[in-house]
C-alpha cells in the first residue's frame, strides 16, 4: 500500500505536500518522495525513511514551486531499495514525474513491450517506473509540442487499455499541468479537494480525504474509477471519463484496516464503517454465541478500538482498554555470536493486569493474517490472569493472496488458508474464535451508500475483479517473493540502487 | 522529566537497556544515552534524538558488558544541547558514570562549593554533572582502593545531606557495582526488579515498572525514599536507608500525565489511578453539574481516554473516540521570506464529524496548562458541528511553577495563574469548564494504598515539600529560562557542546 | 576542465574507473561520478567532492558490471551544484548515460531546439545534459530496436553538425556498447588504450594517457578529431571519422598547466613539452636579458619545476626548491562578527629563507592570470630576504576569455588584459618580468611532432577556432557568470538540485 | 608520530590552531582534535580523519575562546580508534586537557600505580590519557584552589621523575593557563613562538616552527629538554627547567624524514640538513663508488628531492624529476568474491619514460624500511627502460625498533635487520645500493650547530637513550602489536570507543 498527493496551488506547495504525506504515513513508512515544479525545472527529494526524516530544512528549501506531487511507500516484498522510492521521472516527452498506489498485474508483459516497441529503458523492478513509461509513450503519440487537454485524456484512455490491476496515479507534466487517474475498478482510493484562496482556487488530489483536511482543503468528491483529472498550470480543472464500462469496486480492506478512521473514501466514512463492523459483529455474537460468558470487551489497539467499543455497546458489556501500545518500538539487534531473538508482540503491547485477572475477556482485532500475533496476544491475556479468552475478528478469514498492492505474506503463511475456524482457534489458543462473515462485512462497509454494489474482496473469496489472475500468475508472484528474499540475504548491502544517487 | 534504567546482569545488557529506554521514551524524547562496563572499560553512546535513532547497530555492538545504565532526557528549558545528554562520567575516583531524573534546587550553591572545595570542574549547566561530582567527591573520602559497601552507603548519606530537590539516580562504579538512590521525599519514582536466569539472579532498577515488564523482569518493590541500592559486579544486592526521616511524597503529576498507564509506581497502578480520576470527576459532575445536557463524552487522546471512559460510565453516557491523533506529526518549515505559521493543534488531531454534529459534547483532558491547546480543540469541536462544548480537566488548576524536574512554561503563561475558572472557561471558549478538585485527585490517586499520606502537589497549591523554595529562587528560575531562550536565538547553531564530541 | 574515462572490460570495471579518475583528479576536484552497466541495469553514483570521498565501499559494491564510464568535474562559474555532477542519463531511447569534457558554444540555441523539436526536457544548466539529449534525439532517428554500428556513427555525424565548441565525450548505450567521440578540432584530448587479458582484449578511453597507465592499459593512439569510437558490449572495436574536414587544433593550455607531465596527448609528451618550454624561455633570457644578475632559479611549485630546472640548466645557474607547498591546505572560517580574511598564498606556500637571503632570484611560474598570486609570491621572496626578484612565465600574456571549458576569471580580472609587460611587472612588484612568446611556446609544445600545425591559443591571441565567438557571445558569458555569482550569494544553501536526489 | 600546538592569544584562537594543525598534518593523518577554553568552559572537537574533514563550520563556531591546544595523530599500531583521538580531558583537579607527541616506555607500570595509588580510571590504551592522569595526580598535591606557578613547575618536576620515554606535551588548565613541556632528552621537538598584537603579546608552542610561520608567529627558541613553559590566562610567560641533568638528544629521524623542510628544530634547518645529507652522500659516492657510470640522478619524491639535487650537484650529473607522484591516491576496494589486490607503488608513482630509457639511473630515497617499496620502484625504473638502476638511501640501514613514537613495522619486517648491504641490494633488485653511514648522517644533520653533541639514533644502532629498553620490553611491544592486529581483524567494526561518543 502507498499514499499519494498532488497539488496545483497558488503559492509554494512543499509544506502542504509534506503535511499531506505525514497524515498518509500509515499507508507507507518505507520511503517518501516529493517532486515540485519551479520555474520550468523539477525539484526532487526522495529517500527511504519516514517523512519526518526524509525531508530536512535544506530539502524543503529547494522544493520550490506551486505545483507538485508526493508519495509514501509501503515495503513490498523484497523491493524496498531506495532506488525504487517514488516519484519517478522521464525527460521525454516534455518531462514527466509520476507516483502511484497499487499494483499492475500485467507488469512483465508491459516491460517487454516497452522495451521492444518504445525502446524505453526501465532501470528498476518498480511497476511505477513502468506505468510512467507507458504514459510517456502514449503522450509521445501527440506529435506536437503543444499538448492539448484532449491529447492528455486520449493518452490516459490508451493507458487504461494497456495496463491492468489496481492503480491510483498522480503525475506532473512540466509546462502543462497535473494529471491524476484511477483504475477502471476504482480499487485504490483517490479523492479530489479544493481550497479557496485570495489568488484563486487550489486543487488537491490524495489517497485519503484526511490529507485534504490537514491543510484546509475541502473534499469535493472521489475521482471516479477510470476517470482522469487534469489541472493545468494555470489552475483550470478538466475531468473526463477515460474508460468505457468503468465501475466502482473498491478494496474492502481499506475500511477494515488501512485507511484512517477520519477519512471518507467512496463516499463512506471509514470510522462509520468500523462502528458498523462492531455492530454487525456484536449482533452475530448475540445471535450465535448467546451463551458466551464474557465479562469485558478489550480491543487489540488501535484500529479495532472503535469496533470493540461498538461490540461492547451492542452486547451491553463493559469496554476496557486493557492493552497499552508501545509508541516507540525499537529494534532487536543481533550481536556477534548471538542467535536472532524471536519477534515478540510483547515489544509492541503490554497488558494491564487488573482488567484481565480472573475475567472472561473478549479480545477484538481487525483481522487475523498469520495468526502468530493473535496467538501471542491471547497468551499475554492468559499471563495477565484471564480466565477465558475469546477472540473476535472484524474481517472474515483471509485465505487468498492480494494482487492489488497490499503486501500480504505468502499464501501458505495465511493461517486461514485451508483451515476451518475451529482449527484456527486451536492454533492461536482461543477458547472461542469468531470471524465476521463476508456478507456482514459488506453490509457494514456499505452502510447507507446505495451507489456501491460491489467490493474487491479477493483475499476472502478468491474472486479477482480484473479477471486476469490465474494460478500461473499467483505462482510467479510467490517465486518472485522468494527470489527477493534470497537476494536480500545474499547481498552485503541493499542493492538495486540502479541509476539512483544514494548517499 | 527523564527516564532511567540500570542493570547488573549475567549476560550482555545492551539490548535490555535499549528496550527499557524505548518504553520510557514518553519520559524524554530529546536525548538518549547508554553506558556499559566491559572488561574494565566504559563504553558510551549518547546523542540527541529518539532511542531508535541514537542507537544504531554499530553502537550496540560496542556497548558490550553485563552491567550498565541508560537515560532518556526531556528537553528542559534552554539546555537541550547534546553536550548535556546523559550519562555523565568522571574518571576519579575509580571511574563513575551517572544518570538522573529530577532537579536539584540548590544547584548554584553546589556548583560553587565543588569548585572551591573539591576543585572539580563542571563543564555543563546540567545538574546531573553536578550530582555526579558531589557523589565522586564523597566517594573520595574513603581513602582506600577497596571500596566497601558501607563506604558506598556512607557516601550516599553525605550526598543526601548536601543536595536538595528531586532525584532518582543510577550510577556505575567501575570495578565495583551499580548504585541507585532516590531523594528523601521520593518525589521521582524508582523501582527495583529482578529476573531469574540459569546463571543467577539479575537486578534492574528503572523509573517505571513498565521498563521491567518488557524484558521479563518482575517488579520487586519501589526503591524507598532516601534508600540506596547497591548491586556489586558479582551480583550481590545490598540496600540501606541513607536518610533519617525520609518519607514518601511522590509527584502527583506522574499519575495525571507522565507515567505510562501500565506502570505501577509507589504501589499504585497508574491505570487504576486514572480510572479513579474519571470516577471522581464523574461524581463531581453528577453532583455539581447535574443539569448539564451532555450527549457524548469524548477524550482528548490519549492520556485521558481511560479517564473519559470512566466519566462516561459514571454518567451513563456514550463514550466516543471522536478525535483521531496524527501518529506521524511533521515539522513546520520556515521558507525564506515567509512568516512562521502558527502552531496548530490541527497538525496533531483531527475530528470525526459524525460524533460532533449537532451534539453537546463533554471533552475530557488530563490537564490545562497554557490553555492554548484546549482553546483550539474546543474550536475544532465547534468546527465539526458541535452544539455545546463542555470541557473537563482531570487535574486541578495549575497555578505554580514546578521545581522538581517537570518542564512547565513560565508562571505567567499558565492560564490558571491568577484567574478564576469562569475566566479560564471564557478564554478557552468552553460553554462550561470543570476542574477536578485537588482533594478528589488525591483520593483518586491514593486508591486503597494506606501507606501513602501525602503527594508533591506544588503546581496546584504552591507547597514545595523541600522547604527551600522562595520567591528569589523562583525568580532566578524564570530569568535563567529567559537567558537560555535568548541564547538559543542569538547563536547560529546549538552551542554549549562543552567537552562533548559531537558529529 | 573535466576528466573522463570509459571502459569495456572482461571483468568488473569499477576499480579501474575509480583508479582512472583518481589520476585525472587534477582535471576536476569539484564532483565525481561513475555509471556502470550490470545485467541490463545502470548503476550510478555521483556527488560533489573528491573521488576518494565520493566513492565509499557501499557505492563500489553496487557499481557492478564490465562496462562503464566515469567523470571528474571542475567547478565552472556558478554551476557547481551536485545536481550537475556527471554522468547524465536518459531512458529513451535504449537507456543512455553520458559524460563530457569541454564546453558547447551554441548551448542556448540547442536548448531551444531540443525543447521545441524533440520535446526533451532539460532540467539543469549543464551542457552535458544538453549534449546527451542531442545524441539521444539523433539515435531516435534509427527507428529500430536493433541499433547497428552504422546507425551509431550516423547519429554522431548528425550530432557534430548540430553542436559547436570543444567536447570529448564518453557514453554507454545499454544493451549495445560504449561510444566515445571528440570534437572536429580536437580541442580537448581523448586517448584510446587497450589491455590484453585471458578473457580477451579490454578497451579504455580517457582524457589523458596517465589514466591508462595506472591499471596497465597501453596507449594505442589519440582518438582523432571528429572521430567516433564504438566498442560493443561483446568487446568489438569500431571506429569511424564522422566529420568531414576535421583537423587537430588542441588546446595549448593542456601542456602549459592542466595535463599531468607523465601524460602523452596528441602524440606529445607533456613532460617533454615543459622541458622545452624551459629551454625556449632560457634561450630567450640568455638572448634578451643577458645582463640579469641572477643567483638562483626557484620554481613556484609544482607545475613549473620541470620548466625552471631546464631554465637553470640553460642559464647554467643553480636550481633550488626554495618554496615548500602546503600539502594539506585547510579552509578559512568566517566566525560570527568577523570579516573575511584575505586569501593568502601563505596558506599554500612557505619560503625557505636560506635560499632567498641576499640573493637575486629568478622565480618561474607556468602562467600569470590575475596576478594576485604572483604579487604575493614575490612579496614572500622579499620577506625571506631576497635582494632582487625576477619573474618568468612559461606562458605568454593571457588576454582573452576561454570558451572551450577552462574556467578563467572574467576578462577584466586578467592582469594582462589591456596592459603592457612593464605595467604588469610594476603591479606584481617584480624587478623584471619575462613572458614566453606565443611562437616560442608553440615551438616548445610541438617539439618534433610534424603532424601538428596549429593549436587552440585563443586566451593569448583571441583567435577562436570555432569561428562562432563574437562580442555578443562573450558578453552573455560574462553576464551569466555574474548572475550565477549573485545567485549563489542570495541562496541559503546550494540550489539547483533539480531532479537530483541529494542527501 | 604526532603534531601538537598550543596558543594563549588575545583573540579567538580556533583558526590559528586549525592552520597550525594543517601544516603539521604530515606528522599525523589519522585523527585530529582541538580544545579551546571559553568563559570557564572547555570546547572540544576531535575525530578520526584529516584536519580539513574533522573541523566543519559548525565545529569551529563552537571552538570559541582565546586559549587552546590541538593535536594530529599518526596511526600507531592497532590503536587507531577514534576513542583515542586527542586531546584528553579530566575534570579533577581544576579541569585539564592534554595532548602529546611521543611514547612512554613505562606505560604499563604507570597504569598500575595510577589505578592503585590515585584511584584514577584509564579508559583507553593511549599513553596520553595516562600522562594526563599522572599530571593531574601531581597537581592534586597542591591542596589549594589557587594554583601558583611554582605549584605547576613542581608538579612537572614530579611528573618527569615518574614517566620515561619521549614526550612533548601541551595542556590547558582551566582558570589558570597553558602548560607545555618536553622530555629530559628532548627526543621529540617543541618550539616556542610569539606574535605582537595591539592587545599584547601572544604565545604559541608547536611541534615544528612551520606551524608558527603560517599565522605570522616568530620562532623564539626551542623549548629545552626537561623545561616547562607556563603561560597564564592573562598572557604571562613563565619558564623553568624541571629536570636536573637534562640534555638534548633529538630524534635524528625528524630530519631524515618526518619534519617539513621549512621547519627549524633544535636550531637546525631541516632543509639545510637534507642538503647536507645529499652533500655527504655525494661525497661518499665520489669517494667509494667513483667508477659508477651514472647518467642521471632521480629522486623518489618527495622528501628526497632536496637530497638528490645536492647529490647531482656534488657528482656534477643531471638531476631529473623522473617520477610523478599521484596527488590523489584512492583506495583499493575488495569486492565480494575477490582477493585483495597487492598494494602497488604504481598507485602512488608513475615514471616518465624519456628520463629512464637506456640510461643508468641513480635513484635516491630518504630511507629503506621494509624494502618492498624500493623493490617496486626499481622495477618501475626498469620497466621504463632503465639500463642500470643504482639506489642510494640518505639514512643508514634501519635495524632496530623505535620505542619513542615512530610507528615502524615489526623488527622482522625490517629488510636491514640481520642482513648485509649486498643481500639487501639483491632483494630489492638494485645494481648497486649505497647507504649513508651513521657518522656522515650525524655530521650532515649537525651542520655548524656546536651545541648539539648527540642524537637519538636507536633505529640504526640499537642504543636507546632512556636506558630502560631491554629485550623483554621489545618483545612485549611486538606481542601488543600482534594482539592489536588480530583484534582489529576479529571485530566487525572499529572498537575500543570506550567512553567516547562517536557518531
Amino acid at each position: 500500500m502507498c499514499g499519494i498527493v498532488g497539488i496545483v496551488g497558488k503559492s509554494p506547495v512543499n509544506q502542504i505536500i509534506y503535511d499531506g504525506l505525514t497524515v498518509l504515513q500509515h499507508r507507507g513508512q518505507d520511503a517518501a518522495g516529493i517532486v515540485t515544479i519551479d520555474d520550468g525545472k523539477f525539484r526532487l527529494r526522495k529517500a527511504n525513511g519516514f517523512v519526518r526524516d526524509v525531508f530536512q530544512e535544506r530539502h524543503m528549501q529547494r522544493l520550490e514551486g506551486n505545483m507538485g506531487i508526493g508519495h509514501v511507500r509501503y515495503p513490498t516484498a523484497g523491493s524496498s531499495s531506495s532506488a525504487e522510492a517514488q516519484p519517478f521521472y522521464v525527460n521525454s516527452p516534455y518531462g514527466i514525474a509520476l507516483a502511484h498506489n497499487g499494483n499492475l498485474t500485467n507488469a512483465n508483459e508491459l516491460r517487454e513491450s516497452l522495451f521492444k516497441v518504445a525502446r524505453r529503458h526501465i532501470n528498476t523492478t518498480s511497476d511505477s517506473e513502468l506505468l510512467l513509461n507507458v504514459l510517456a509513450h502514449e503522450l509521445c503519440e501527440s506529435k506536437l509540442m503543444e499538448l492539448t487537454t484532449s491529447d492528455v485524456f486520449e493518452a490516459v484512455t490508451r493507458v487504461h487499455k494497456q495496463i491492468r490491476g489496481a492503480y491510483a496515479v498522480v503525475s506532473v507534466i512540466i509546462g502543462h499541468g497535473l494529471l491524476a487517474f484511477r483504475d477502471p475498478n476504482g480499487i485504490r482510493p483517490l479523492v479530489l479537494g479544493q481550497r479557496e484562496t485570495e489568488q484563486g482556487v487550489e486543487y488537491m488530489v490524495a489517497s485519503e480525504s484526511v490529507a485534504l483536511d490537514i491543510d484546509g482543503f475541502k473534499l469535493v468528491r472521489d475521482v471516479a474509477p477510470g476517470e482522469a483529472i487534469y489541472i493545468t498550470e494555470a489552475g483550470e480543472l478538466h475531468t473526463q471519463q477515460c474508460f468505457e464500462g468503468a465501475k466502482c469496486v473498491p478494496c474492502i480492506f481499506e475500511y477494515v484496516y488501512f485507511a484512517r478512521p477520519d477519512s471518507t473514501l467512496n463516499d463512506i466514512s471509514v470510522y462509520g464503517s468500523r462502528v458498523r463492523m462492531g455492530e454487525q459483529l456484536g449482533l452475530k455474537i448475540k445471535r450465535e454465541w448467546a451463551d458466551l460468558d464474557i465479562d469485558v470487551v478489550i480491543p487489540v489497539p488501535e484500529t479495532s478500538c472503535d469496533i470493540a467499543l461498538e461490540i461492547a455497546n451492542e452486547l451491553e458489556l463493559p469496554y476496557r482498554q486493557g492493552f497499552v501500545k508501545n509508541r516507540y518500538v525499537g529494534r532487536t539487534f543481533i550481536m556477534p555470536g548471538q542467535a536472532q531473538r524471536k519477534k515478540s508482540v510483547r515489544r509492541k503491547l503490554n497488558a494491564i493486569e487488573v482488567e484481565f485477572k480472573g475475567k472472561n475477556v473478549l479480545l477484538v482485532d481487525d483481522s487475523v493474517v498469520r495468526g502468530t500475533t493473535s496467538e501471542q496476544i491471547i497468551q499475554m491475556a492468559r499471563d495477565a490472569g484471564a480466565n477465558k479468552v475469546y477472540f473476535a475478528s472484524a474481517a472474515p478469514e483471509i485465505r487468498f493472496p492480494n494482487v492489488y498492492g497490499i503486501d500480504m505474506p505468502s499464501v501458505n503463511e495465511l493461517i486461514a488458508h485451508g483451515r476451518e475456524v475451529n482449527e484456527i482457534a486451536e492454533m492461536i489458543g482461543a477458547d472461542e474464535l469468531i470471524f465476521q462473515s463476508l456478507d456482514d462485512l459488506i453490509v457494514a462497509v456499505k452502510g447507507d451508500n446505495k451507489a456501491l454494489t460491489q467490493f474487491e474482496t479477493s483475499v476472502f473469496d478468491g474472486n479477482y475483479i480484473t479477471n486476469d489472475i490465474d494460478q500461473e500468475y499467483l505462482e510467479s508472484l510467490e517465486s518472485t517473493r522468494k527470489d527477493n528474499a534470497n537476494k536480500s540475504k545474499s547481498l552485503p548491502l541493499e542493492t538495486g540502487l540502479e541509476l539512483h544517487n544514494d548517499e
